[in-house]
């Protein structure tokens, strides 16, 4: 399995830098992210990752559907994603119109079902401007405690249900250990999914969780989660893309980025990749 | 619909005061925990909820059946239950074999299958003891964000599924909107449920989810859960018992719990009984 480093497990690195830091470590695949595109430059990072030969294996992210002016900001994420040949786009689809991460309730809807149907319809939309061009949307069902605020979708199911109707190639989903580790459906919709997972992202769910619930993530082997089955399905699965390790964690952010992605690389080979045991014969 | 108050709601006061709380304020059901009944002695429980007139709606709460010595405390538990004539015996199955809730991982197991067979294997143990006693046990779904440390079962699919085998009156299922509103099966699955519904609990989910995520309940109203059609799908399932208001909050539990009490009648009125627009004609 292919390792790749997701731009947000070493925050504090620009563009240059994480591009430079895979280089250094023999990573061959990096998943950016929109907002430190936009502060080293599109263009600019077009040529980064060009120069270095790596692969973008996603863009992080689209999204946030549910809110009343997602439109203009998703055709150009897509654009974006386009520009830079990114593996997919990710989308985290938003949660409770007018619920916002880290703030208190002010106004906002309390009709989930409303808030659902509102991705359906925005992917609708997105869909086909993405497959003109050439951008693959990757659906993320997020854990179920971001359902408020991040993802009204929370299971691999439910994104399946919403992929269904548009072209694999087109529209994908995202399997995160991190989210849907939990799922007692999760190895049946990984089998059901197929084709269609356009990411994996692997990173481990921290005990106890931590107060700021978006930083239970942490390094492969310091959390709860037997990597083993779910990395299983997904190989038989058929995906063979890159595998992304995504850590948000505050611990690691303020750590020497340079040892963040020494240490996942060797976390990765303990619990992600196959062991020789089960490669052989 | 009934309300009932859960003990722990009030959490400051002792089995004799909630006891007469729910006199004073016309609330004609309790649940109760087993370290309170304990605290004011079995018996004198018993003589107090029945000269009071009082059903005990439900005892919390056995279960953690993944750990090495479940059996006899759960044994325990059915004993008491029948003694208080208790609705139901809310089981909490139980997390990751070994880790702790709010402490450290130790050494602990990341086999989250074997643990819901460890499940399975004791219920098995369990119902036929529960049903020469006449008490009803009631599996309880928890958040997923708990699944690590208090509950392997997640969903009311996945609670139906291992109650299946077993009589609706001796096996039961929990409903509780915090856990359970963001799961976009949950109107069809309390559509399953049926006769198997043994308890309906209420209370809202808080955003932003505060540090101790165990206290991220509140009040009807004060959080992000559209109560109506969960409530109407257990309605139209069937259920006629008692609805128990269960809220772990810290800003509750330090407040004068005659208030507290209070405000759950209202909020009761206003998000879970029905309108009575719903209920004419």
């Amino acid at each position: 399995m292919k390792m790749a480093l997701n731009q947000w497990t070493t925050r504090s690195w620009t563009v240059a830098e994480a591009v430079d830091g895979c280089v250094r470590h023999g990573v061959e695949a990096i998943g950016l992210w929109r907002q430190d595109v936009a502060a080293q430059g599109l263009a600019a990072t077009v040529d980064l990752v060009g120069g270095a030969g790596l692969r973008v294996s996603s863009l992080c992210r689209g999204g946030f559907l549910t809110s009343s002016d997602w439109e203009a900001d998703n055709r150009a994420a897509i654009d974006e994603a386009a520009a830079l040949r990114a593996g997919c786009l990710v989308l985290v689809v938003g949660g409770l119109p007018g619920v916002v991460p880290g703030e208190p309730l002010g106004g906002f809807s309390r009709d989930l079902r409303q808030a659902r149907r509102r991705v359906a319809d925005a992917l609708g939309v997105l869909a086909p401007y993405a497959r003109d061009r050439g951008v693959r949307l990757a659906l993320e069902p997020l854990h179920p405690m971001y359902c408020a605020d991040r993802a009204v979708i929370s299971t691999l199911a439910q994104a399946l249900d919403l992929a269904e109707p548009y072209d694999p190639a087109v529209l994908g989903v995202v399997v995160d250990t991190f989210h849907l580790w939990w799922d007692p459906d999760v190895l049946a919709q990984i089998a059901r999914a197929g084709e269609r997972i356009a990411s994996y992202q692997v990173c481990d769910f921290l005990h106890p969780i931590p107060p700021d619930v978006l930083l239970a993530r942490g390094m492969m082997g310091d959390g709860v989660i037997d990597f083993r089955p779910i990395t299983d399905a997904v190989l038989a699965a058929g995906y063979t893309g890159d595998v992304e390790v995504e850590i948000f964690n505050a611990d690691l952010w303020a750590a020497d980025p340079d040892a963040v992605l020494a240490q996942a690389k060797t976390r990765f080979a303990e619990h992600i990749s196959p062991h020789p045991a089960e490669t052989s014969g």
